[in-house]
């Protein structure tokens, strides 16, 4: 295998997996949009290469011109980061054809994770705990499962992505219409109809559990993150451990996603999510990430565990470099996203040229960025402009220093989400951690800048 | 006591010292040249008041204006940094005289660390290792006494201040110019011709305890430092622990920082600084710095305690918050510093308009620095721009991370340390820690950037 690998993303993952390759040696291509030429990982990449226009359809999304741009340019492992083809099977599958391993689980793990139901039934099948719920046939059967549930219940695509195709629904006279749109929505986006119903539930925490397997059997977990301070279901600051979790509700949590990675012979990382209702001291399976995350640096910073360094040894056929047992959890780090969206307008979208970019450099923090000043970001991806991670020896000291990075980070030129997330960091709610998915949403709401009225997740 | 803080210094430091005044809720009043009004320090203080002009006689240097400052502003503490007037006795006088209370040992103490003879012979007094040396009256006892000692020996002012008034003699003939050349350099410089004669150590590392004592007779060490990597007797790169100390050598160093301390009723926070001789595993006393240093910022990053909060702590009468014991070194940290200096010119200073200023903010690393992009950068005051510390599980680790810092940072419209700072933590020596304070002028000597004749510290 050549050990150069094609990074197949943009933004502030791809430099990060340029970064984890130069440490470990391997030459690195990046493949870029014409839009991003001029992107900090485009300076840092040992070459790069254009995929296309800058719409994602046109670059990022297709996989044809990604997998022939890392043929083409002899890279022997492709590292598709988060989001985009991260998580298509039919990426997977083109590259084995091509000769290239693709840093991530095979083509079959893939497809069964893109099925929420499949994965539903499989965590339950390994006595992990689920929602009330699973799948019905016909209008009766779905109301005797909703009343069985009991409401409100949550219809849910069973092929849905990133949380589309899923209908809150309160009152039993709405349930077939939310049955029936659900199923024609998911129909057109993802091609399968396939819907089922869960409990909602109103008030939890988001905790996920991260996972690494190898192609020799191993699998072990490196902790949980909590990702409760969502907007409208988007992470906005996340946490590693989950400070709220009583012992045996966290062994119980670790120990049952290491049962569905190893039921899934899952090779590469990945990450199990679940809702956590601290009142009932209740968790259950959510759905299996298999990709890098996002916020991954939280576990980095806890574990001191390279997790991209751990994907790319993986992917080259290496075995676990430690044991569960050697996995220690030190301190507590918290991670804020800095985006370009005003958070005075329902953190609509705010592109724009960065006139200026300085972040804290302090001890015990942490920016995954590929913003520099005079950048131009564009209208055209999401809008992540940089993540602020901050450790401490415990929660209170964590969340003390990345508010102190927030306060201090200088930007100007455009409109980002910095307000918001230092007001957030400062909240007594958010200080005493009894935040639950719906509380930021609610919080904006209060103060006027009211989320629009939206059921799709 | 007004719970303001008078800041009586400038560039990075003033920016540190602002920093942890506002973590402890106190405010802070810089004083300023008129060349330094727009830097770092003068926008995060809550208010700036201008000293004088740039010259620093005329402005960091002076003792009334700086006093006068600090009461007309209402201040209850100064904190005067490091140089300029951080060691002077007449400071803290003028302070105490005026109802200011001086972050840092009392009057007393700064005369008995200023008189270098005095501090050797407290030090033997109390059974720390000193070189063999001492005073001498007259030409015969000298003679004598440099034969005891064994050539190359040093004579030095005993109030020489940071390495100034030293000669090295290898050869019998030149004694006695050199005896009294140092008398008349340290007569006209500190108003005292006292000199007095050590064994000059030629192949010694340069180890450093970090001790803090607080009002109630409590005394704990943070453990060493090395900073044997020196460019004529100024420090480039410093690190924490010092790796190359045998167990029973670091305990009976520390031990003696400690009885120092002790024996000095020593309030605040210092530095007792160590020649180790490597090959006869033999430590001998250099002296003790009573201020913060520049490198604390590795003590910090192994064992979490924050000096600077500290050193206000127990300026305002606290006791310390930890016990010896409770002190814990994790880990490994680095620091280079990076200045506006020519490495291809014998590190001439370098003056200029800092046009790009783009640091790593990785993981690990921490920056302490009063620079931005567009920053003027005055030829009136040292050279120092920024201090990139790394911490690692070990020294190999903190080392990459270093050097991975040093890599990926980008400065530009003035020459910088930075190619010389990246060539040494690539250089094997460097790497196996065989380094002693003699290597980096030799390692340039070599390169052909000869370090002009220079005999004075």
């Amino acid at each position: 295998m050549s050990p150069r690998v094609f990074v197949a993303n943009r933004g502030e993952i791809a430099v990060r997996i340029i970064e984890a390759c130069q440490r470990l040696g391997l030459e690195t291509v990046l493949g870029v949009s014409t839009a991003d030429r001029a992107t900090l990982g485009a300076r840092r990449a040992d070459r790069v290469v254009t995929l296309g226009g800058p719409r994602p359809t046109d670059s990022y999304l297709s996989i044809p011109t990604v997998v022939q741009a890392a043929v083409s340019t002899g890279c022997g492992l492709l590292h598709p980061g988060y989001g985009f083809l991260s998580e298509r099977a039919e990426l997977a599958e083109a590259c084995a054809e091509n000769g290239v391993v693709f840093v991530g689980p095979g083509p079959e793990a893939l497809r069964a994770l893109g099925d929420k139901l499949a994965a539903r039934d499989l965590a339950e099948s390994v006595g992990v705990p689920v929602s009330p719920g699973g799948r019905a046939r016909g209008p009766a059967e779905v109301e005797r499962l909703a009343e069985l549930i009991g409401y409100p219940v949550l219809v849910k695509a069973a092929h849905g992505g990133g949380g589309r195709g899923m209908k809150r629904v309160h009152d039993p006279a709405d349930l077939h219409e939310a049955w029936r749109v659900a199923s024609a929505e998911a129909q057109a986006a993802f091609g399968d109809g396939t819907v089922f119903l869960e409990r909602f539930v109103e008030d939890a925490k988001h905790v996920e559990v991260q996972v690494l397997g190898d192609r020799h059997g191993n699998v072990v977990h490196l902790g949980e993150r909590e990702c409760s301070v969502q907007f409208r279901y988007q992470k906005v600051v996340e946490e590693s451990p989950c400070a709220a979790l009583p012992a045996p509700t966290r062994a119980l949590l670790h120990a049952s996603a290491v049962r569905i990675a190893q039921a899934l012979d899952y090779v590469g990382l990945g990450t199990v999510e679940f809702l956590y209702d601290v009142d009932r001291d209740e968790l259950a399976f959510l759905e299996v990430n298999p990709r890098i995350q996002v916020e991954h640096p939280v576990t980095e910073a806890v574990t001191g565990v390279d997790l991209v360094r751990e994907q790319l040894l993986v992917a080259m056929g290496e075995p676990l470099s430690f044991t569960q047992s050697e996995v220690r959890v030190t301190g507590h780090a918290v991670e804020a996203r800095i985006t370009a969206q005003d958070p005075e307008n329902r953190l609509a979208p705010s592109p724009g040229t960065v006139r200026r970019w300085r972040p804290s450099a302090a001890g015990g923090l942490r920016l995954d960025s590929h913003i520099y000043e005079g950048y131009q970001f564009p209208p055209f991806y999401d809008a992540l402009m940089a993540k602020q991670i901050a450790w401490g020896p415990d929660r209170a000291a964590a969340v003390d220093r990345l508010a102190e990075g927030l306060a201090r980070f200088e930007i100007a030129g455009l409109t980002t989400s910095l307000p918001l997330l230092r007001r957030i960091v400062a909240e007594p709610a958010y200080r005493q951690n009894t935040v639950t998915t719906r509380w930021l949403d609610q919080l904006l709401t209060a103060a006027g800048a009211a989320p629009q009225p939206q059921e799709v997740r």
